[in-house]
């Protein structure tokens, strides 16, 4: 079931140096081949907002279900009122006040505008004509029983909510929210216990549920130990990656499983690593804040866009521009540019893909990816920003 | 505070139909007006995410705040490496391997990767030189004290949530949530009753917290005490606004305090209202399902909007896109017209603004208003599409 025949053997880097690091587009597919949605489960519909349908809604009517008024009025038989006029009122048998969405009454066929009608001691005349169907919604109109509402993958929105209360559906079959446990295993003297809020904001984003461990101290049986602990669906780890001699995070990894690779040819983030927990696939975040973001959103959150049944490639709006300066990238790794758009609407670097610290990711409009086959970017060239606001551009 | 000025003077519609309708820029500009931000609070980290800024966020120390390594490695003194190199190997004294975000020891200023250094029976030679700051993150070097971080108005990203967290920053002030109440007015004969999922949904996406009330009968004394019930910032009350005889919602707002304007020139939502119930804004939205999310969009999640602290304009992405055929308007009124994006990249209406119901706007990727000053526009003219999907485009 793993594949690792893509990857350089992980072995143990402490003190040595990465051997050789695997490429981001092998360890992104075998995320895609790893990150199994778990079962789809049923909510009622005042929790479905935002949720992922995981089954076609289909119509179980027609909508409207009857013949009904389309505006607030008078239901009248519009052959009642041929010819009628201002100067011409015509009175009218059958006449009855109904207000938009009521069934029409029986023996009538349009619905006159209140100020087409005049009420006069005891009975009613028609000042305008209606012809059949006027101020009205036919039955079926809306929706066809058996049709299709809303297809399996729709991220359901608020009006959605509405029609299917209307249709008398009270529950829809939705994608789980993937159990996140996310272990802090920085130790005392690393920044990675800080990560947490961090961390569970973008599992939040992307669908998950989260389960913060830590922090831990780096002893590699207690990180073995959370990482196979069941009850989740997927396992990030955060922190100790490194050269360093207590980067113990991929021998616990390891240990608890499968280290299928350790080293990933991006910037930053890459100390990176995946792998199986007692089944559950794992990922390795840098504890350096800006590494640990960019490994996120490149690898984790793959992992859990896609155990959520949401699409897995970026959910950032991406965006055309202009670069004002050069990106400078390394051939065969990929790097992720913090940029900020300018006021000519251009875009510029913020800090190089080898500049840690997150106060670039804070300035930054969005980001840029470079392709490991690229030796970076001149000024003036179109790229595509990744924006991390949702309602931007 | 009141200004009624700029509209025609509420009267009971009930049977009449409207005499004039409010301007819906004026209706807006009363909300503006009227929606005022509840005081900000301070909420942990942890709680921060998506949530607005009330006040600027300053640094309170350097970042970092000495001189650390940038990466892991060995520390050294960059004078003690003049020359290395694998084929010179030069030995060191002092050499500390350290992991990145380790404060420097002293008496070095650089740090080399392992793998330009090598152990060798209890000394360490030096396979290439350094420059002093090599692998060294300067103090201060990502944030100097007391520069600005964060901006008021800042929706708060999860890196944000890292970068406040690593900096020791605990908590934030944040704009607190209006407590929006939310009113089913429908009594049992209309779809109203239904719209609280919808509504939910849309308030809480604008950054209310929403207590929802009924479904209440149609009863003017019933209605009016829901309305003017202390323990909200904002209430909304969905159907009975209409030109029927149980249409009593405006008469009950005028109840509870001031109806200021009945009837808005647009379309959908025709029959929305604005006033203030026991001095808190309120507005009624239709009780037909799209007439509903029209109001809301356009006049209720204005107000929720601006009472959040967010931008008042519309939420959705906006995008300029080509009619693929003419949309009708009436001059005078604001049509929304729900939008599909056809394969070739231009936008269809899929119901005209006069039609009903949801379904239109649960198969549209959003929608196109037409000002009042407008006839309609003629295929092949530029629009704006507001898109009902925040990553769409």
């Amino acid at each position: 079931m793993t594949d690792r025949s893509t990857f350089p053997s992980p072995i143990d880097v402490r003190g040595r140096g990465f051997p050789g690091r695997a490429a981001l587009a092998d360890v992104q597919r075998w995320i895609d081949t790893h990150a199994v949605p778990p079962p789809p489960g049923e909510v009622p519909l005042n929790e479905a907002a935002g949720r992922v349908l995981a089954a076609p809604v289909t119509a179980p009517g027609d909508w409207p279900p009857a013949d009904r008024a389309a505006r607030d009025g008078v239901a009248v038989a519009s052959s009642d009122t041929l010819g009628a006029g201002s100067y011409n009122p015509i009175p009218l048998l059958n006449a009855v006040p109904v207000s938009a969405g009521e069934p029409m009454p029986p023996g009538t066929d349009a619905v006159l505008p209140v100020e087409t009608v005049q009420q006069d001691a005891g009975f009613t005349e028609a000042l305008g004509s209606a012809a059949p169907g006027d101020g009205v919604e036919r039955r079926g109109e809306g929706i066809r029983a058996g049709a299709v509402l809303l297809e399996a993958g729709r991220i359901l929105r608020p009006q959605d909510l509405g029609l299917l209360v209307a249709l008398g559906i009270g529950a829809v079959t939705v994608a789980a929210r993937p159990r996140v446990r996310v272990v802090l295993a920085g130790g005392p003297r690393s920044g990675s216990e800080t990560l947490g809020a961090m961390l569970s904001a973008l599992v939040v984003r992307d669908g998950g549920a989260v389960e913060l461990v830590g922090p831990l101290p780096a002893e590699r049986g207690a990180l073995a130990a959370a990482y196979s602990a069941p009850g989740a669906d997927l396992l990030l780890s955060v922190g100790r990656t490194g050269v360093g001699e207590d980067d113990v995070a991929p021998l616990a990894l390891a240990d608890a499983g499968t280290l299928v690779a350790h080293g990933v040819a991006m910037r930053p983030g890459d100390s990176a690593g995946v792998g199986l927990a007692a089944g559950v696939p794992a990922v390795l975040l840098p504890g350096e804040p800006m590494a640990a973001l960019a490994a996120y959103e490149l690898l984790a959150g793959r992992a859990v866009r896609r155990m959520a049944g949401r699409d897995s490639v970026l959910p950032h709006p991406a965006r055309a521009v202009v670069t004002a300066r050069k990106l400078i990238s390394e051939i065969g790794c990929v790097d992720l540019y913090r940029v900020r758009l300018t006021a000519d609407g251009a875009v510029e670097p913020l800090a190089s893909a080898t500049v840690p610290g997150l106060a670039g990711a804070v300035r930054a409009d969005g980001f840029v990816l470079i392709s490991a086959e690229s030796e970076g970017i001149p000024a003036g060239a179109s790229v595509t920003v990744h924006c991390f606001d949702g309602t931007k551009g």
